[in-house]
């Protein structure tokens, strides 16, 4: 089976072009499609909260409440500031596009950096979050945590490969299972709750405090269960997927999404805390509560499924996400161009792999632990918040349109809270990983200008504009043999073919070998002429690189082609056997100017 | 500082050819140079006996007297059989040759393998005990033994890159001081233990026997020790670089080679058991002797000193050896051909970096520890001995010379004797790591067959024995495009120089892309056709492919040259973000029958 035959396989056929048409989404498919990567976020922002919380002993843990509610407003105002964006984008308002609209490229390509950042961290998080939901379920997987990370993001690669076509309904099903099974959960976990039946007692162990409570320690708190934001601008990028009218079909999705969200995780924070939950390291805190709640039946089971489930369709989000900025990024000139052309299933292939390779990576450096990964995560959704709501500040003081006023009071709020946040985030998650973040935008961003200045600059040296045309040039064809056999004569019939004047060329090591040479050629010579080098020092390379310098001497306009013969074994370990001078040769004279050099494969039989 | 710049700096300047002639050694010089690894297994043999014993417990170690005399006849028999290896063999009588010569070729590859694989473990053991004895003056360093081995063989394998001439005089004085160091050592630890001065009494400690004392547990102390006999060969394989007569001073120094080997040997087993040394992780017999006859003073230091620069002069011999060896093998198509020319300081480059590099990482896989590598050590090298002896009476007994028949009889002695002890090598160490060494020969020699069989096959069919020539070829020249540029035109230009029918193809992903090409085309084409491929699956590879296939099939001996225009960025990084399609074209087309590949680079300024 070939390299083709295995792609086939896993990848599927190529696609016609024509096939590229748009699924068009009801609101319902909607909600589901874009609400995963968000909804998701309930599995971990929770645990995060509580997890900062419980190094300050047991009792900090009641903060989990305050510091959830003032999450859930910051939710509320991102929503309604994001609903602006809707209304300007009808054709999609990422905050690459938006920010570069209205604040110009620098400030796009860092929130382009920032979100690409991200959209690698959704990947780890999700998958680390889902793999935590599963091992939770299933102990004995706990060891396996990387293997089964990595084989997960190997799995949603390949799918994304392929092109997820019928991406509404793989997301439907799982996304309402996840909400209506959370919501009968935390519905059921509440009745329980206020009637008392069996609710247990606060454990006594965990009362070990390591830290006090600052008001840096609840910024960090917060700033950890701030992840539960992460996704919440999907709708605004996907505003064309909608059923007309869209702008109108999205809001009303988003405004939906928002509600959702802040409830689930309200509720899941409310009962953690009523349960006296305490974070593990080895069960997850909606396991435990699920567990609490449901006595560990059948319906905790179901509950973990679609958690993985869910998680693993925000990992899915990102593999659309990414490569559609890619593009963006590719086609504007700030990243190579092989991010802008799409593979033979329709999809964008490079940047596929990119994400998955790099969220891979960091699961395999982190462990496979959500927990460490966390610190890294979310600064970058924050940047691209705040940048994309001043870019709509921006604009509505610019156009003026109806009811500029109270919107740009509205994204200017979101711009300011989110600004905030962003700096709390980068502040108290800084020691803790943050840096790395903080670090790499701007390296990334320095990355951009560099490739689009270089791009500039060779499409200037390459415009014809006002160009001559390329000077006639004088030809000179050698052909380097060390040896007269049927594949040099291949070599010197090949030369004839290319020009009058051929020259072979022969560096002596060894007298007697030229001599016998020298016989040889006069008959077997195709009537080239051989040009003899010595070398004193035994070298192939220097006679022949002091000729070529010589003939490239002789005129500025002088292409000196050089054709080797080269042996194509059967076998592919034979290659190593064979070749190697060819491969010195090619190496030494690789990108020379005026130099062209040819391979005359003979090909050898079994 | 470029490669260039750095191979001189360490490597040194090349050298001429005629300088590489012979330096002819005096018996004393001689003596040095070829005595160094045959005793510098004084410094581990003795210790290697010793550690098997001690696992009897302390009362086995008066064994090791015993097992010592044995090897110590042993030592005198290969001696003496070698000696008449010197007076059949002048030019050199190593293994390989001899064994090639009387035996056949099978025979001489079994006895090539087997060097190498030892040649190889001479470099790594040596090392490891050279690091020994100098962490066992230095216990400071004992963490460190891998980074020193590794260092150490660098240091070394360098130095042979450059080529050392000087050899002579650079092993005189280290071997010298060996000799006389460790004479000295004796005489003075005999005299204090004969007249009772503070001899220790026996350690009470090391009496934890695990092991009963069978037949098979002395012969695998016996066969421990048989690597005292590793290094004995030199002497025959060097002759022609004595003063004349050659071969009878190599004979007198091979005697007297014998006779050093046996007395220190024997000295320091001896003396080893009657100052009750017993084998200790950390500090080498030869250490604790030297400690307790000179109480560690400078004396002590000496010595060790001496150790280590013998040592290290016995992994260099393998330096020339192994690359020597490589040569004749490569000369005769049994490995690759580049084993077989010397770089430019007139030295076999390619042996060198591959024993340097095999043995470090035997130093690293095995932690630099001596007794883990002794298992895999002797069994060559007896293999060799037996083979070479076998072959000295096949020869004694195929030419009758004079004394052919005592001289068949002392070679037989020999051969039996060696094979013997082969065998009880074999068998005795097979579990503790010989078994490598049983499977490794016989899958070199494998190779070395597929190798030759693959040279013979290679040149019979580059043979021009009854040849009538090359086949005239029928030649079209295609330039592949994407856009029109300065670079194409240059690569427009190239082709016409090669063909006075040149096409340019283009793979139409965009029709409008397509209506702009073609308006360029008229003004900047230089007059050449162009072809336009339709591509209904975005494949840039399948249509052009196609093309080429329909031309290929036009005639038996059509040859089509590709033209790629390719740019060369003035930075390497830049490489990243130009010429994917070129590559991508190259890997599909590597090795096509009738198609030739040719890049035309554009240099892109800074």
């Amino acid at each position: 089976m070939n390299i083709s035959t295995l792609k086939k396989v896993f990848v599927g056929r190529p696609l016609p072009t024509a096939q590229a048409r748009h699924e068009r989404l009801s609101k319902r498919t909607a909600l589901a499609v874009f609400a995963s990567d968000a909804l998701s976020s309930v599995a971990y922002a929770t645990e995060e909260i509580l997890l900062m919380l419980v190094t300050a002993g047991a009792a900090a843990l009641a903060f989990s409440v305050p510091i959830g509610v003032a999450i859930s407003v910051l939710i509320a105002v991102v929503a309604s500031s994001y609903r602006q964006t809707i209304l300007a984008y009808p054709h999609g308002g990422g905050a690459y596009i938006v920010t570069k609209d209205n604040l110009g490229t620098l400030p796009s390509l860092v929130a382009g950096a920032a979100l690409l950042v991200d959209y690698v961290l959704t990947v780890a998080v999700s998958v680390a979050a889902g793999v935590a939901a599963l091992t939770s379920a299933f102990p004995g997987l706990y060891g396996h945590r990387v293997l089964l990370g990595v084989s997960c993001i190997a799995l949603i690669a390949t799918a994304n490969l392929r092109g997820i076509r019928e991406s509404g309904a793989l997301f439907a099903l799982p996304t309402y299972l996840f909400i209506v099974s959370f919501f009968g959960m935390l519905g059921y976990g509440y009745v329980r709750w206020t009637f008392g039946w069996e609710t247990p007692a606060p454990p006594e162990h965990a009362g070990m405090a390591t830290q006090a409570v600052t008001t840096f320690f609840l910024l960090r708190a917060f700033s950890q269960g701030c992840t539960a934001l992460t996704g919440v601008e999907a709708v605004s990028d996907g505003v064309p997927a909608f059923k007309p009218s869209e702008a109108r079909n999205a809001r009303i999705v988003l405004a939906w999404l928002a509600l959702v969200l802040i409830t689930l995780f309200m509720g899941v924070t409310f009962l953690a805390r009523h349960y006296h939950i305490i974070p593990l390291a080895e069960e997850t805190v909606v396991s435990q509560l699920a567990r609490q709640i449901f006595g560990g039946g059948l319906l905790y089971y179901e509950i973990q499924a679609v958690t993985v489930l869910i998680l693993v369709l925000a990992a899915n989000t990102s593999f659309a996400d990414f490569p559609r900025l890619s593009y963006f990024l590719a086609r504007d000139g700030f990243i190579p161009r092989q991010f802008g052309t799409r593979g033979d299933r329709l999809v964008f292939s490079n940047g596929i792999l990119i994400l998955g390779g790099t969220a891979a990576l960091l699961i395999i450096v982190f462990g496979g632990d959500t927990h460490a990964l966390i610190p890294l995560y979310a600064l970058g959704v924050f940047v691209s918040f705040t940048l994309s709501q001043s870019s709509m500040v921006r604009r509505w003081l610019t156009r003026r349109e109806e009811g500029w006023s109270w919107r740009a009071w509205l994204n200017g709020l979101g711009a300011a809270t989110t600004g905030l946040v962003m700096v709390v985030i980068a502040v108290t998650k800084f020691a803790a990983g943050a840096w790395v973040v903080v670090l790499l935008i701007p390296f990334l961003v320095m990355g951009f200008v560099m490739i689009h200045r270089h791009y500039a600059d060779v499409a200037r040296q390459l415009s014809l504009d006002g160009y001559a045309g390329p000077p006639p040039i004088q030809h000179t064809v050698l052909v380097l043999v060390g040896d007269l056999h049927k594949g040099v004569t291949a070599a010197l019939r090949y030369a004839q073919a290319l020009s009058p004047s051929v020259r072979a060329v022969y560096v002596e090591l060894d007298p007697d070998k030229t001599r016998r040479l020298e016989e040889k050629w006069g008959k077997w010579g195709l009537g080239v002429p051989l040009v003899v080098l010595t070398s004193p020092y035994r070298s192939l390379l220097t006679p022949f690189l002091e000729y070529i310098n010589h003939l490239l001497a002789l005129g500025a306009n002088h292409v000196v082609t050089i054709v080797i013969p080269e042996f194509v074994p059967a076998r592919w370990w034979q290659h190593l056997l064979h070749n190697q001078t060819a491969l010195l040769i090619k190496g030494a004279l690789l990108f020379r100017k005026g130099v062209v050099v040819v391979d005359v494969p003979f090909h050898l039989q079994e």
